[in-house]
């Protein structure tokens, strides 16, 4: 571990920890403006620098952020001291390379979902991570909006009961990626809100994907990924580029109540509905399968969400975590356990279907959570 | 076969056929009033008895179709020459016996949905009215509702194009149900319906199940059914009985256009939407991979439909298949199908969603659909 | 007054009270039959009979019924002892004959919306009723749905607070009538809903109308009516033939809640929005119109409405208030605010929108309130 | 009229006209970003400076758009010759005398809604800058959006035949304002939208407002608006800031098709409607009261819309006028159109509701339109 890296933790100042963090953004591409532009916004950070293969681009973004410094190389920026972290905001299969390289120098990392290409990388970032005491944390953004967050607080407290299925849907008409199928560009929203909002976080032993390509373009365009939750539940995720309308709908069936998450409705987002089918867990499992369920017919609440934009939020828990040397909330780990889903999801597809096993969620791993 | 039935095809008289039809409803429970009511409504049909188990409901049930009369037993209704039909709305389990005595009465026979509670008991059924030369006609509903018959219509005409998949899903707080579980309750409607939509009917090679209990009923409460179609094409059904908010909705995915059919929306029920992407299948394996992909943003068209109740175009279909000697748009044939469908979505549940084989789609049975 | 209907209401019995009344149903067009059904299924009716000008009608309706009683005119009806009370189900101009006539017989009287053509003659049949000791009950059947059972609650619980607005929306295409406009067809709804839910019953003192008939049908096919409220509020109502879209919508804007009731969505007919705007009302009026204004964002709440049909508990209200000699909730005063309101909307129409006067509301009619 | 600019009208030099023409922004509030973010952005305008009172305000917004200067004052600013233009984004009250003062220094005008807070005013803008030869526009965005292009050519081309009814409702929780109604605030957009699309833009003869103020803020916080248009139809606008639900809703009802344009409906903004009422026009007033009037029930359709933003294009067409010598499409007349409606708004809601005349659509002004 980087000696010096290693003294920040140790000999942290409160008072220095007050004064702003440096990060610097890699890839001015679709994503890194928006980081850009909230480590600008927050009080946590200053902006240090802008790298982007494509000189143009990271010049542009660099000025529009107030003139930072534009730099050639990855290798340049990570020469400097005065640099605490760095966001990466780079295609996939670069995400490792990257991420391995500047934790080598100390430096805190960011990366956009999803954390790598393959678990096995993701594996080592994270491992690398851990060695040298420096916070790898996974760009999920979804988990900071204020929709997620109260869905979180909503099964951590009880409202919901026990989950009895998960339903989540992402479709639209969507470009047709050059180098991943529909799973990887989409699912690992839907799958890090998942690891996000379960009390124990995604942790399905095996699952079983099914998708298709009807336009023959190499990988498949419309998909439906499902798995068992704990207490014999179930979740399932459509992810699809073929659909001309767009949902973005998250179903969270609840023994005492289920949620409804439509992302495309500001004005009722999040729908609490107070009715369902009760069953009276003490009985016998023989009086189970007769009387013991009864239904209840209640009220819809639909709770009043802040408005906050979830890449504040983000940043904030990027400098927090470094702050008080925990992992962030989206952590690599958490990162990673997305990427052991989604290697199961491309192998269940291979094997038309057979619920594939899910490796990882290793012991050692769950204790950083 | 029963040669004075086989007489009355041999010597159909165009005069006779003219006349009403006459019917009797076995079965006076939750289906058979609406059965009954349409059969009194309709030129092609006269009511001539209603049976049941439960004499007070029979007696019911006739009094309010005009005083109807009511027979004691099935033996004793299916003794009268007079009677040409009956129309069988008991629980699945009894179709198979009703079904067989009424077509050795030389009987034909309308089943409510689903044909049988097997497909064993469905091809009896099948092969016994073929061999009698009688019309076996499942209860389809669904398909003779102006919905469905235009999404049939608008399939055929190349409207949509080549089906590129399709999203059936059906949920709601439902009834758990003693002795089937959810994808034999609901399930029945989604696949009928695409057998009648689709160009070649409902013939998948494999089904692939998943299903959950969390409430420990004994059966599955919340499922999903994926299946190939033609063209490298996907199916999914999602049926629920444990969502409190109520969907009805078909997605026809298409080349051209896609379809979505909200039957909850009466304002809106079918959207054409004339957005997609194109594909130049013209162009080579490895073109179609990068750059043969377009897109097309189009406006919706929403159609007009009649308006009229589908029951009453099913029993006329019932009486038109009948006179016309020929099998119903809904045969037997069409909800042995479904059964074949639905035994192997048992198989795949068993297998812990292991694809299962669908037995049957037999080409001697195609012959006749 | 008829001495034998007096001494009814001397003498009352309560045992002789809880058998079922005696009513009989005057029109068997389209509303009659609703009313017939309902009186065979209550408990508290016994359906006596029915007349129509149009004996087939008659016919056919009374043996849907069980077959009741046919009977030639209304005379021949009212001549009979045991006839308690008369629903009246005809075209609005022979409502004051047909009433008078039975007030005069001893008949208790319930009346189809509007009460009558005209306010002059509602105010006949209201003193006809009142000298007799009968109840005259206008049939407000959307009163009686649990939607505007739960708003009344809601109003009168003090839940909404003050009311600061009321809109109402009742639109789509319909039938251009022969022999009203669109404010006489369809906002003697709106206007018996606000009578029912204002904790003061309906009781503008002006009114202004603007209308238009754009297709020169010689009468408004699309309307809408303003009034004040108490406390400086205002209530819209806009009625329309002429769009393609239906809606049913009531906004009640609160100070402490806003409720929107929306009819046409099963799913969530009710929604209390807990947001808008706060006024300190202590402060002064200078304050007042600057700083003393807040917002509040608050939850969103559905609550369940229990399911019953309307007419049914309408039914059983004419019964309850015959039996407990009192007036109905939604009395024949009731309906004659309304037709004082509908008047002067036709006085403001003829004036081009000029605000006209609102006649009635005569302090001896609120008494029998 | 200043020679120079007049000069610059007579000696239009083609190949000068393809230089960006030069702007100044008056205002740096809430809309002078949008207004300079746009300028920057197009191709036919350079943004020469920013002008506020507030210097801090004024300083950030140049260093956003580049580092483009900042102007003490407007009087500084208007002395610059190589200035062609300014945009006014200051509040109402002050538009008219910035307006005027850069008229009189020879420079186009663009104006926010409302142009002016009287029709006295907003007449002597109009009749300055049409004494000098300058272009004097009106901001009305929404003009320019892709919604209301749409529906004008719908309107236009016949599509929609004669318009029988429009509905505009405009409804949220809204501020308070300190120095105007929520007609003024509010209805300026329907009116500016109203103006673009009927084919003889905005002349009622008089107008009804109706008004509340409940919360006893010293203005009226709801309002309703209605006007006669051409051929008996009716326009009625809703203004409402104590709505908890937002609607932004236009229907044109048509004797051959109704359109809704629902601006919070991303996925179908725009419905048409092939169904309504028909009346054949060639019959006598007596046959048209009652036969000649049929029901046609058709097919909705919904457009695709060009996705663009509505300011750029509104910035091109400021750019067009002045290159062009042609009044914009949203003239300083249009904008003075809208002020003579708001001014009878005002004047029917001192008169209690009675219709008041609207000042001004005179025939020298129509000329020009």
């Amino acid at each position: 571990m980087d000696e010096s890296r290693s003294g920040y933790f140790r000999g942290l100042d409160l008072e220095a920890a007050a004064a702003p963090l440096r990060v610097a953004v890699i890839g001015a591409g679709y994503w890194g403006p928006n980081l850009a532009r909230n480590f600008t916004a927050s009080p946590d950070w200053e902006l240090a620098g802008i790298v982007d293969l494509d000189q143009g681009k990271a010049a542009r973004l660099a000025a529009a952020q107030g003139g930072v410094p534009v730099f050639a190389s990855v290798d340049e920026l990570l020469d400097l001291e005065e640099v605490d972290a760095v966001a990466i905001a780079t295609p996939a299969h670069t995400h490792h390379g990257i991420a391995l390289t500047a934790l080598q120098a100390g430096k805190h990392v960011l990366v956009e979902k999803p954390l790598a290409d393959s678990r096995t990388k993701g594996l080592e970032m994270v491992e690398e991570a851990e060695g040298r005491g420096l916070v790898l944390m996974a760009d999920h953004t979804y988990c900071y909006t204020p929709a997620v967050l109260k869905i979180r607080e909503l099964i951590a407290d009880g409202s919901l009961g026990e989950i009895l299925f998960i339903d989540s849907v992402r479709i639209n008409l969507g470009l047709v990626q050059p180098d991943v199928d529909v799973f990887w560009d989409l699912a690992p929203h839907d799958l890090a809100i998942l690891d996000f909002i379960l009390p124990d976080g995604l942790r399905p032993m095996e699952v079983s994907a099914h998708g298709a390509d009807p336009l023959g373009t190499g990988r498949a365009c419309v998909g439906h990924l499902t798995f068992a939750l704990a207490n014999d539940a179930m979740a399932h995720v459509h992810v699809n580029w073929l659909s001309p309308t767009k949902i973005r709908q998250l179903v969270v069936g609840g023994s005492r109540r289920t949620l409804v998450w439509d992302d495309l409705n500001p004005q009722q987002r999040i729908s609490v509905y107070d009715r369902g089918i009760s069953l009276d867990r003490q009985s016998s499992a023989a009086d189970r399968k007769a009387s013991a369920i009864s239904y209840r017919l209640g009220d819809t609440w639909s709770p009043a969400l802040p408005e906050h934009e979830a890449l504040g939020q983000m940043v904030a828990e990027f400098a927090g975590s470094i702050r008080q040397q925990r992992p962030a909330r989206t952590s690599g780990v958490a990162g990673l356990r997305v990427l052991s889903v989604l290697e199961a999801v491309s192998d269940s597809l291979s094997a038309d279907g057979k619920p594939s096993i899910v490796v990882g969620n290793e012991p050692q791993l769950e204790a950083s959570r």
